[in-house]
């Protein structure tokens, strides 16, 4: 717990080379803030660890600006409202929106969104209904369009993303295989998710086995990992095949870029091949937070969560999702959560 | 020219191994076949080469199915009808439609369409009034959608279907780059097509060439060649670029492909890349040529062709078109044209 008064941030120390580790990372104590005109400081419960964190870490930029050294990493939250000078807010609400590894925000109030208590654990507005949710619901719904008898398949299955762009290609009518790292990660993305299959990265015969998993071969993939999963992927495309590009967290950490796919099979196949940022597409957040609350209330999308405790613990978090050692959304428990 | 009542074709002997030269076919001459029911026996005046025949050399099959040995290869042509039993063709009609590296063809008429006599060189109907152009016209205005303001690049700017798609993409007010090799062919792409700029693909210093030319990045791009060409072309992708994946001819004759680009760009740039291949689009044919008739009477759609005498040229000309030897759309002259 933090000291009363005071409010602990996780600043970048210096850049990582390769895989980050904790001693990149520092902690930084400051008094918590005050709200300026329209503003709204909050407490952390709960911070999110995704893959894209890495991104923020090199030194160039990307779609998003860099972290600079001494700046606090950025990260989606849910806290509670602790002071406000926003007429929208007062203390005890629960809202999303503050960006941040540290124990207190202050930010426009403008940017935050108001959760009703109760509609589901607050840690889901990080994970199936938050941003990872967003982005399955986008890539699925935009690019993929997985229609019924069609073969969809999607990496790091059993990852916040993975999970629910699988369930909801299954509700299309798709025949769903995932691609999961271990044998623990598989059976769940089949017995929980209800997926057709799931084929385990790690295995020596990836190519043959999800071959034999795709026995009509792939209309659409949802691609978080790229490398030699992209590759097994790309062999097995069909004809008008769409590829949502979401990431590719197997090279996140790479210095220099490996060569890609030779791009002849995109000309003769038809293939789609499409990026995109859910961040792009507010509105698809909003959408997709209204249309999924009930589906989490009443049991039908499945999701799983890998808690970490202590925002101390954050940058250790980050290097383990990078790895695949999460198994489901990974969350950094800050501060108890009350419901 | 060929004896009255012997056919002449040239047929596959062996698969080229890389290169294909003049030994890996041979002339085979039979009868000049008989109409069947439905069916016209055309006489080709224009045959017309094209990269993606490279294509139907090999073993496997991409999206058509591989010439066999033996097989008379395929192509489009122009012919005039000499024996009709379809009621829509006499003889004396100019048709396009019949496929073949061969003096006179047997269709069934339902493939063929009527040209109307004069609207036209009959030669355009094999470039910029035919395939290629609307090859030109699906990508530009499905998948690149060049808007005023951007940069559009077309790689294989003095071909057949790259000299369409700049002049399409200056019609739509696009900044407009050609890529091409050598200088007379830059200077005719500027100088009579109009494009903003055109560099060399095989200068030493293409990507600093490509950058000065596309000051503000490149919003979409028209790919034909693939290799460094593409490359040097990707790096410089604007965030939400476009790129109408048409061919990529520079590795039609490598016997393994070469490995690709690192696609994690198309994730940060939200990138769009789609192959595409006209004849799933029938009815664009028929509309462009509709919509093309017209600018090729009146001057303000440019085109050039690269004429070869006489069918048994038709190899040595497919070979020069893969190592870009030919300056304007590639045609071999069948029979004389009287118009």
């Amino acid at each position: 717990m933090s000291n009363a008064g005071l409010r602990r941030s996780v600043v970048l120390k210096k850049r990582p080379h390769g895989e980050p580790v904790a001693s990149d990372f520092e902690i930084r104590e400051d008094a918590i803030p005050e709200a300026g005109p329209g503003e709204v400081v909050t407490r952390t419960i709960w911070l999110s660890i995704d893959p894209y964190m890495r991104g923020r870490l090199r030194e160039e930029q990307t779609y998003a600006v860099a972290i600079q050294i001494g700046e606090v990493m950025t990260g989606e939250t849910v806290g509670e409202v602790v002071a406000s000078a926003h007429p929208d807010f007062v203390p005890g609400d629960i809202v999303v929106g503050a960006r941040g590894w540290q124990s207190h925000s202050v930010t426009p109030g403008g940017q935050l969104v108001k959760i009703t208590k109760g509609a589901a654990p607050l840690s889901a507005y990080l994970g199936v209904l938050g941003m990872p949710g967003a982005t399955a619901y986008a890539g699925v719904t935009e690019i993929c369009k997985p229609k019924a008898g069609e073969t969809f398949v999607v990496a790091a299955a059993s990852g916040a993303v993975g999970s629910v762009a699988g369930q909801l290609a299954k509700r299309a009518g798709a025949r769903v295989v995932g691609i999961a790292g271990g044998a623990d990660k598989c059976l769940w993305v089949q017995d929980s998710l209800g997926f057709d299959d799931c084929v385990d990265h790690r295995s020596l015969d990836l190519r043959r086995e999800l071959q034999a998993a795709c026995p009509n071969g792939i209309d659409s993939y949802f691609e978080n990992v790229g490398g030699a999963v992209q590759a097994a992927v790309f062999d097995l495309l069909n004809p008008f095949a769409r590829v949502a590009m979401c990431g590719m967290v197997s090279q996140y950490n790479e210095q220099t870029m490996p060569p890609g796919p030779n791009l002849g099979f995109v000309v003769g196949k038809r293939v789609l091949i499409q990026g995109f940022i859910v961040s792009d597409r507010p509105a698809r957040m909003t959408e997709w937070r209204a249309m999924a609350e009930p589906l989490i209330a009443d049991g039908s999308l499945a999701y799983r969560e890998d808690v970490i405790d202590g925002l101390e613990n954050a940058p250790d978090a980050l290097t383990g999702i990078l790895s695949g050692r999460n198994f489901g959304k990974l969350l950094v428990r800050v501060a108890a959560d009350h419901g």
